[in-house]
């Protein structure tokens, strides 16, 4: 007979919110905030002895802050006596560094699951990890959420005409990404085949599938600067698409993204808010769904003790 | 029959520097940057495989990306077969988060603590931990040294007359310290003895040992904001002290400190460079002295297996 208490810090207050409110919960009383010297310092305002508690927090920028108001939390919560103690984390940051793609690399998406568990996390929530093997990363318990069904009912609302439409990966990485949308909204799919036919010159991007007259919408789990995405739609207008439309789970959107994604060709670009979009960032383009449903849906279930995989597509 | 390797991140790189010269190996060949969207990305240009590798870093401000990259690094050496892999922490941030002050406060001193060790450290090297039982939060070995010593032997260089000498500690956790400085420079020790009368009444400075017409030296083992140490110095002058010198091993220095330090009464400001100085922190009051020593001698005994201990005081 415990508790259920979510917490939010600073990464993504208001999708804390709104999931509290799916799950029927006031949000948990606490403060994050910074010392003189840019320490956090935290306070936890309620008794959580015995409570099952959720945090909501996304790696996103800036990772290095948002990953320690993390691990210092789980800190004070594990002294604070909570029964279980699950890290919903619908961003997770560091996820690109997941191998060694080079000599002495680290392999950071693991040392950060690791750092969460030395931290006090019994279970964790994530959303769209840029590798699904990133779950093997994990040494607790992981359910691993995918937003391509949100995402595919935005489209399905639009009403296309499946035989006009063509579901896009910007790479080769993302082809089941594409082909998971694709069934949802009855269409082909196309990939982006980026080669570089020989060192030091021009990447060539060839186009595998039709597209034709038809809209296309690519997507793609990460828009980071969004180079690869601008490119890409372009080069899908030049092969002759109608219209393109892309979408994206997490809207890193960092460096030039903004400005590349006002002066592309896209005609809207469709993310969630499994990361806050900063006022900055932006674009009358920019069409957000929100993830809260799926995540307030996962808690409930996991604190009832219920399988969470059938939302998993 | 291994090899001595000493790298630096971003915190210290100047006494990182110094403490190779001291040692007599160059400074490993790395890159600590970061991506586009602020993730840290660590290149070692290298071979460390079967090294005795020392990273020096500090965890001073901004201490999340400090204490990150440090992280990050231990992962890369760890997986790039390093045979040891000693931190090097001239300034332990979160040190003062070392209990519960507080009903559910983190415990974030032991955290960090953990977190080296998960990440890959397999020993460290400090310098004055706030408390020292901050050493025994550590599961690896830990050399503990003090820079005491050091400001000391540049007081001693002053000449003073011992007779019209004091040293002071600013708070009762002090007290220690100030004697360790007393007995090298065979001078008394006073203690600023702060106390509350009744609640929400101002703090009381009252001094507790003889500072009339005596050069005063105050000595702490972090400045933070510089509040309590400027009141301190204005204390001992009401109190009849002829002049005011401060001394600390960790300038912190955040928020206001610079501009209290200038107009205070003190004469000098003594520190190390355990934190590097941003440019906007200098005051031609600070004098700043070198642990690079200190630091290069406990690495060259620790890489030959001798005892560090004779450098403790
Ligand atoms: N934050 C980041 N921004 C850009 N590139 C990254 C980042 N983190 C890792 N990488 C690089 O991205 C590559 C992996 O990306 P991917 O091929 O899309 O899985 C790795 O080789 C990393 O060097
Ligand atoms: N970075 C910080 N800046 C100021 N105060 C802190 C910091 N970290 C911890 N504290 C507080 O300082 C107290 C311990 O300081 P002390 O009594 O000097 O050991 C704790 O009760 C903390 O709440």
């Amino acid at each position: 007979n415990s508790k259920l208490k979510i917490f939010t810090l600073n990464s993504n207050k208001e999708l804390a919110e709104e999931i509290a409110k799916e799950v029927g919960v006031p949000l948990g009383k606490s403060t994050v905030t910074r010392f003189s010297d840019g320490e956090v310092q935290i306070n936890i305002e309620e008794s959580i002895r015995g409570c099952d508690v959720f945090i909501v927090q996304s790696t996103s920028g800036p990772v290095n802050e948002h990953l320690m108001e993390l691990l210092i939390m789980l800190d004070a919560l594990k002294r604070a006596s909570a029964r279980t103690i699950s890290v919903v984390i619908p961003y997770y940051g560091y996820a690109r560094q997941d191998r060694k793609a080079r000599a002495r690399e680290p392999i950071t998406a693991k040392l950060v699951a690791d750092l969460l568990t030395t931290a006090g996390a019994t279970r964790a929530i994530v959303l769209d990890l840029h590798a699904p093997q990133i779950q093997g990363f994990f040494n607790i318990p992981i359910d691993h959420l995918v937003a391509a069904p949100i995402l595919s009912d935005y489209f399905l609302g639009k009403n296309f005409d499946p035989a006009e439409l063509v579901i896009v990966s910007p790479d080769h990485g993302g082809v089941t990404r594409a082909r998971k949308m694709a069934d949802r909204l009855k269409a082909p799919i196309a990939i982006i085949d980026k080669r570089r036919p020989r060192p030091n010159v021009a990447e060539v991007m060839n186009i595998v599938g039709n597209v034709e007259g038809k809209t296309a919408i690519l997507i793609d789990d990460i828009i980071d600067t969004a180079g690869t995405i601008s490119i890409a739609a372009a080069a899908l207008m030049e092969s002759g698409a109608k219209e393109v439309y892309a979408c994206c789970t997490h809207p890193v959107l960092s460096g030039p993204a903004i400005e590349r994604i006002d002066n592309s060709v896209i005609k809207e670009l469709v993310i969630t808010n499994s990361i806050q979009l900063a006022d900055d960032k932006m674009s009358p383009k920019i069409k957000e769904l929100s993830v809260a449903k799926l995540l307030g849906d996962a808690i409930v279930r996991v604190f009832e003790e219920k399988s969470v995989s059938t939302l998993f597509d």
